[in-house]
């Protein structure tokens, strides 16, 4: 059974927002650190392996970057409109780590804007109910293919 | 600025469940494909590093192994209590690619027990509102500290 993978929306988010210096970049600009040395000591990355990460994310047009200084020129990396879009994915990350991983207080905590402190939900787009364990069935799964 | 990093629940996260062969794992047991030739064959993953990462996950309490035939002795893999909350994760990374990167129809659908097609939406807890761009500021952000 080696050498086959399914075809499936995940995999593909992966290769894209999936790398872990990747996902990182684009968390610290979330949290509205977006110039090159604040990415770096927010990431932990070393600053070759962060530069290739970003211009990859700026490729893939999820991250743009855009001259804040002219004198020397300097730049800061802004999220685009697919890139605001990974904010679930940011947040589910978020509350399962302040769940199940991290010991004590959240270290990050954001406001929503009905003034309460966010905490991200997950519900069905159509009935609004929360997604629980066993309530939603498969009508079609990715094809396993050769790889 | 090197030697630093963020003190996050994103990070605490990532490292439980973020390595990739890992959440590829997760997401084959999530949508039903328990057994390990399953999980290979959906993965993509050699035996040996799915092996490695299967155990971790049962390590972590993230999976359980189940007997599911005695002679020869044959397990199945299933999602624990923190594991099946990883469903908003999967969701959102599905979501992400299903518009961003997958072209042509999604070639995966699931169905939410209220009859609809299932979309994963991200919602405030609190006043059960969509998460949009901007309308969250942060409170407080984890440390940046010697890694």
């Amino acid at each position: 059974m080696a050498g086959t993978a399914r075809i499936c929306s995940i995999t593909n988010a992966l290769a894209v927002v999936g790398e872990r210096w990747s996902i990182l970049a684009l968390r610290e600009i979330f949290f509205g650190q977006r110039r090159f040395d604040q990415i770096v000591a927010g990431t932990g990355a070393s600053r070759d392996i962060l530069a290739t990460r970003l211009r990859t994310l700026v490729e893939a047009g999820v991250v743009t970057k855009e001259l804040y200084e002219e004198h020397p020129p300097r730049y800061e990396y802004v999220l685009s409109e697919s890139g605001e879009q990974i904010a679930p994915i940011l947040l589910a990350l978020m509350e399962w780590g302040n769940r199940y991983v991290t010991e004590g207080a959240p270290p990050t905590v954001f406001r929503h804007s009905c003034g309460a402190e966010l905490h991200a939900e997950t519900v069905c787009g159509h009935c609004r109910a929360p997604i629980r364990p066993g309530d939603s069935t498969v009508v079609r799964l990715g094809e396993v293919t050769p790889a």
